[in-house]
């Protein structure tokens, strides 16, 4: 098979734009073809609005972005292109007469792919030329996001078109899953399809709405789907004898009426499948193991759904205000006692923070910072309300000094002392310990600037939280002065 | 109904387990009865399993963690807990038994609910003395992480103990769904279950493994549900007419063999009722807001798999592997025209890096100076092959210096000057630009230091890397040096 370096798509719908804008992005040329010469402008506007969320996924180096073409003539496109991709309406006889004629006009080392949802390779490439470069190649919307792509071969499918398939594929960031048998809707649509047809059956039954049939999986089972599918899950679930002791205890419901669906008879040689095929999943490593990676997962997971305050983020989100609120009120009415002490900021060191060695990176000595000015921010008026009125403080600038490592999973606190305050200014020292040992690791010397959001500029502080600031730095300044500020970067230790 | 202090477990497993490990983690007391005795032993170490991952869920200020308890009488148990939780085996008879009789102890205002996955509450309420307090609050494993938990009463239930119920478990963290109908396996489990019983005939049938059909979802559609159910991503899918279009073009699908599932009928009146739920869900954000949102959370999700190298986030790491050893190819050809200029790194600010005003947040600099670091030290020879040798630079100082404001989907760049190179040590300066119109947004002086990991402790580079870097020193010693290097926080602006 010859090297990929113009892809050319028959058919140019959401999926036909979603496999342009992942081709171009990688520095693959796209030549699309279709009959209504509309599609042009459709195609470019696709790929423009798949272009925001692309440059995101990853900042390693990308080759130059390939140069897209459009034509209304198959043919040319056949002729040009190295591979192949069909996006062609979902009707058995058109699929079959429009790839019969790609067929005739592309070289035969040319692989020809089906995009099909769900009917099957050997009915496709019955009338092509070549069949043996046939194979369909099933992605999933939106394509230039989701790495998946399912690849089947048909009777006449040779192993070389799917391994060489797989390799362009993989080129452009995605995951090969190669089915081994034909079934109508493969695998993935199988699951999606029976999900959706019991959707179907609960709104028609009244039992429920799209909306609370969407929450019971948003907030649930769908975060653990995000990295483990239904066997792993239910594998964890089974606890120390995994999925066998799992279809022990749930086989009995397989007789319920709990889906529409009837399940097969759960035979001995069914439930050795499960849990063989089970067991090579988790690849050696111990339910215990692969419970800290679910819970791991699940909680970094609920952090990014919470910067865009949705489904469990939303609930996170939530809880978080309350716990807020409810420490703001403690706070208060212990305000007296905690003038001595430096505030405290907790925190423990999430797995997703470390790089290489299981240290935790650089920056997110600046993020514990942050949080840690988040909480005093809050506690003395600057909040949401106080946002909202135009109103924040910038950090202009940020000296960190590093002095010892934090390990994932060590509990870590902040302490900060306020150096100085005035009409518009708040400079801060923070130290940041290890809890077990009370270790000093880093310190971290700022300077924050209270902004007009509006006019975007500096602008005195609200008389009430200069008060409280000024209150804190009348305490701190009792206590013993930092050595390390105030001094420029590769200054000899102090210590 | 009464405020909840203490919480009482009927029963402990791996639900049970799960309940104690949330309800303490959120300042409830917890008394568990199980007749083993040796399930205290087992409680306890559930809730130290669950503690490492719970203490990074939120970081917001924390009640004091509650006090567990454990009892084998049933009575103790319900005379001393203000909202009782019951996880026993899911045997009808055995339930309705133990409900009645925990009944007969606990007062009337203490609220009584089953962990049931499927059986429906008017059967298991029906021997209970005052079975208006009792409804089913089905969580789903991990208890301690999921914020979804379903409610649903039976015929004798009130509302008030649905909406108190909700109360506790909103406290605990938790997102109720209100179920409004009584069917076998609730909602969730009925979603769950036909997707199980496809999986299981296809096992069955010899058509894939389990390890097959798991990547078909955790590659694709598995990403998708962590934030939005099947109904909106097929809104979503039908284009600018939504669900409408998306039945008309896959309704005939429902007849084809795509599960063993039949559907039913799709009416007119079943299309509406799909139609006005997902406009409902949409709550007038039209079909490109909503597909932003939805890629938003896709890339970032791959971000944070990427970190635990699992899923969609191991097709990532690997294609950024391919990404940077072709990019260094390329370098490497290219390498005696590029001495002229500073190395740059090129990002987009992400809008899970926006705080509030969506202006990236402070510390989000530092990280672009690391990721611009690392991009550096991959093209010098530090790479994963020389750390698996037990060398890293590690970053012992960074002053870091906001000129201006960087906003969500600005594409940005870094250049990288190095200041100073000796055997151990590398002085550099960064300069973040909008790459737009080439504005300085920041600068960041840092000192990195070169350490043998295994001894933990400060050594000579290797001198291929000296000789690269050194290189990188002359080259870059002849550019204009930067004035803001070399000063403590708050020094008087330059230009």
């Amino acid at each position: 098979m010859r090297k990929v370096k113009t892809l050319g798509l028959l058919g140019t719908g959401v999926i036909g734009g979603g496999w342009a804008a992942r081709a171009l992005h990688f520095g693959i040329d796209v030549i699309a073809a279709d009959v209504k010469p509309e599609m042009e402008a459709w195609i470019r506007g696709a790929i423009a609005n798949a272009e925001p969320a692309l440059a995101r996924l990853t900042f390693a180096p990308l080759p130059p972005k390939g140069t897209l073409s459009f034509t209304t003539d198959m043919r040319a496109m056949a002729q040009k292109a190295d591979f192949i991709q069909e996006n062609i309406p979902e009707q058995l006889e058109l699929k079959q007469r429009m790839l019969a004629e790609v067929s005739r006009y592309a070289a035969p080392d040319v692989i020809i792919a089906s995009s099909t949802s769900g009917l099957t390779p050997t009915d496709l490439q019955r009338d092509m030329v070549a069949p043996e470069r046939f194979l369909v190649a099933h992605p999933f919307n939106p394509v230039y996001l989701l790495p998946l792509v399912e690849l089947v071969g048909g009777a006449k499918t040779t192993p070389e078109t799917i391994e060489a398939a797989a390799t362009f594929l993989t080129y452009i960031g995605m995951h090969a899953l190669r089915v081994r048998r034909e079934v109508p809707g493969h695998l993935t649509d199988r699951l999606q399809e029976a999900i959706w047809r019991e959707i179907l059956h609960m709104v028609n039954e009244g039992v429920a709405t799209t909306g609370e049939l969407d929450e019971s999986i948003i907030y649930g089972p769908g975060l653990r789907w995000a990295a483990m599918g239904t066997n792993m899950i239910y594998h964890l679930a089974g606890g120390e004898s995994g999925m066998r002791h799992m279809l022990a205890q749930f086989g009995p419901a397989l007789k319920w009426p709990w889906t529409k669906l009837e399940a097969p008879e759960l035979t001995d040689k069914l439930i050795d499948s499960m849990v063989e095929g089970t067991r090579a999943q988790a690849a050696g490593r111990s339910i215990r193991e692969l419970e800290r990676l679910r819970d791991d997962y699940l909680v970094a997971i609920q952090q990014v759904l919470r910067q865009y305050d949705i489904g469990a983020g939303s609930t996170l989100k939530a809880l978080e205000e309350r716990l807020y609120k409810d420490a703001g009120t403690a706070a208060a009415a212990a305000t007296s006692a905690s003038g001595q002490a430096l505030p405290r900021f907790d925190a423990v060191v999430r797995p997703e923070w470390a790089d290489y060695n299981l240290h935790m990176t650089d920056f997110r000595y600046g993020q514990l910072f942050g949080d840690a000015m988040d909480a005093i921010y809050r506690q003395n008026g600057v909040d949401s309300e106080y946002r909202k009125a135009g109103r924040m403080f910038y950090t202009v600038e940020s000296h960190v000094k590093h002095l010892g490592e934090a390990k994932v999973g060590e509990p870590l606190y902040v302490t900060t002392q306020v150096l100085g305050v005035d009409d518009k200014r708040l400079h801060v020292f923070h130290r940041l310990y290890r809890a077990g040992d009370d270790t000093l690791l880093a310190t971290g010397e700022q300077m924050h600037l209270h902004v007009d959001t509006a006019a975007a500029k500096a602008a005195p502080m609200d008389a009430a939280v200069r008060v409280k600031l000024e209150a804190l730095h009348q305490a701190h300044a009792r206590l013993p002065q930092p050595v390390e500020a105030g001094k420029p970067v590769g200054s000899p230790k102090q210590r």
